[in-house]
């Protein structure tokens, strides 16, 4: 049995090495190439083939592939929005995803940003490099005296409230699907505005629907306690960036942890000469703040998120080319 | 009654008024002065001090409160060694200090180091600040991979195994005296070497002795694993710089979190013209890498910290004025 990747990148060696090790019976290669009509070729002999890529797949690259022989594709990653199941489904292909990689990934690097706000440390830092190392007047605040408003209890909102209970931090929570745990904890208000009143940090972990596009919009920010603290590992959608800008402007919002904010594709992902240089200006004003920490989408980026991801895809793979129908088949072959 | 502070920063006035209103029978005045033979008049007609400070206490200023008859001194901090306890015992002093204020800011402030560190915060800044808005190659790490070896479990330890364990970590301990509860959940470790064997990251968690002076030396981070990480949010004297540097040098060391630094005084608490210019090689050394984040002893400084200094500082002297005899005297005019 042969499987073939693509797109693999450095940091995934070692775990594919593993996977290699623990699976002698399958001949593994692969390329850091995306997956095209001419990198399809690279997949002769293959059984499957295993692909991450945030361009298309196109219908050209998915027809060699099937004249090679091949029906099995799995993903290394949650989102197949970059297929054309129409294509999927002519040549035969069955794909499977990775729906579940590190939530724990995720809810570290939202708790860590909350508290790299409170602790002032973008200013802190700037201090030191400016020879400057006093403390005084760079007060900082403590979890623990926090309220955090979670919005969003499914896998990755639970970590974190798991985490900043640790902390001794009041939690409250708002979800439309009551999770049975937290709601015996006793943890759900049940609006968002009853939340917005009484949480000193607010953090998203929901998923983006045409229902909740901007929900941190003017009206929510209004009905939020004064010197909020906003975090966004989720969607960047949710949340109106002019209305963030307009709230840090004012001081009604204190400070912004963003891992992913509307339209970073024009933005993330890619080298520019400078900070003053991206073309997104919206993007430019917050990541210069000192009171806005921007990470460029890469709070599931942990070795053990990538192991996860390696791990999942090519076991699905080798599932799939044994006959099995693995659990996260996204598409079946008709 | 009247109690006059000095060195009050502006950072503390809020708490200070909160005292004054919650005190509606003690008439407070206040200085940013620190307390030398001449500020001392400014105390005049008070019954007695609350005063912070670094410089030494004069036997001057102190008999200038003398001749004012005031009899009653309260520091707003933990450390009196800048007091001669032959001054206060000649003049009929009686010192109090605040010997807790806030373990959680400590062992918060150690808990931020160690995520920065697992998530190479400092990188991810400078590739924003370059325009750069790529993920990789920068992976992370996660809290719920590691084990932490905590050394010392007064107090802060304790809360930062608290902390750690929401996080999922697993947690080796040592102390000289076993807390109960500990023990209880078989968290020691008999040596120090088994907790270095253990560890990937090592937080400092002890007070100074003369018998642990330089304990993380060469033959100690040898007995570490390779590619430890190392807190110190205690005494800057329980690290051999040059071992540190060394380990960093080599490898052996893959980061470190420092809120305290072996002859930090030389530095810490000044402005310099530039990060360039501080007349500490060691320290220069360190807090220009980016797997190293100095903090200039601010791991203490949160509003909550600040606010039980004052207030305990404050409650401390209005007992001592109405003859009472709070827990934290340290000295007693015999």
């Amino acid at each position: 049995m042969k499987i073939f990747a693509y797109g693999i990148r450095e940091d995934e060696e070692p775990s594919l090495k593993k996977w290699e090790q623990a699976n002698p019976d399958v001949e593994v290669g692969f390329t850091n190439n995306t997956l095209t009509a001419d990198s399809a070729r690279m997949a002769e002999g293959s059984d499957g083939v295993v692909t991450l890529q945030t361009s298309d797949y196109t219908r050209e690259a998915l027809e060699v592939l099937h004249n090679l022989g091949i029906k099995y594709i799995s993903i290394r990653n949650v989102g197949f929005d970059n297929f054309n199941f129409q294509d999927l489904n002519d040549f035969g292909f069955t794909l499977t995803n990775v729906p579940v990689y590190s939530p724990n990934a995720i809810a570290e690097h939202a708790v860590l940003l909350m508290g790299r706000l409170l602790r002032r440390t973008p200013e802190f830092a700037q201090k030191i490099e400016d020879g400057n190392f006093t403390w005084a007047p760079t007060i900082g605040k403590e979890y623990r005296e926090q309220t955090v408003g979670v919005i969003g209890t499914g896998h990755i909102g639970r970590v974190t409230m798991q985490i900043l209970k640790g902390f001794g931090c009041k939690i409250v929570a708002y979800d439309v699907y009551h999770n049975p745990e937290i709601e015996k904890q006793g943890l759900y208000v049940d609006t968002l505005e009853e939340l917005y009143k009484q949480a000193d940090i607010i953090t998203l972990h929901v998923p983006l629907f045409d229902s909740n596009k901007h929900m941190i919009n003017d009206k929510a920010i209004e009905q939020m306690k004064d010197g909020v603290y906003i975090i966004n590992c989720a969607r960047g959608e949710l949340i109106d960036t002019d209305a963030l800008i307009k709230g840090l402007d004012s001081g009604k919002v204190a400070g912004a942890g963003l891992d992913v904010i509307d339209n970073e594709n024009s933005v993330f992902g890619k080298k520019w000469s400078s900070i003053d240089n991206i073309p997104n200006e919206k993007i430019r004003n917050l990541a210069k703040r000192l009171n806005v920490i921007v990470t460029p989408h890469s709070a599931f980026y942990t070795e053990t998120a990538i192991h996860n991801m390696i791990t999942t895809s090519f076991d699905s793979n080798k599932s799939l080319i044994e006959g099995l129908k693995p659990d996260n088949i996204v598409n079946t072959n008709k």
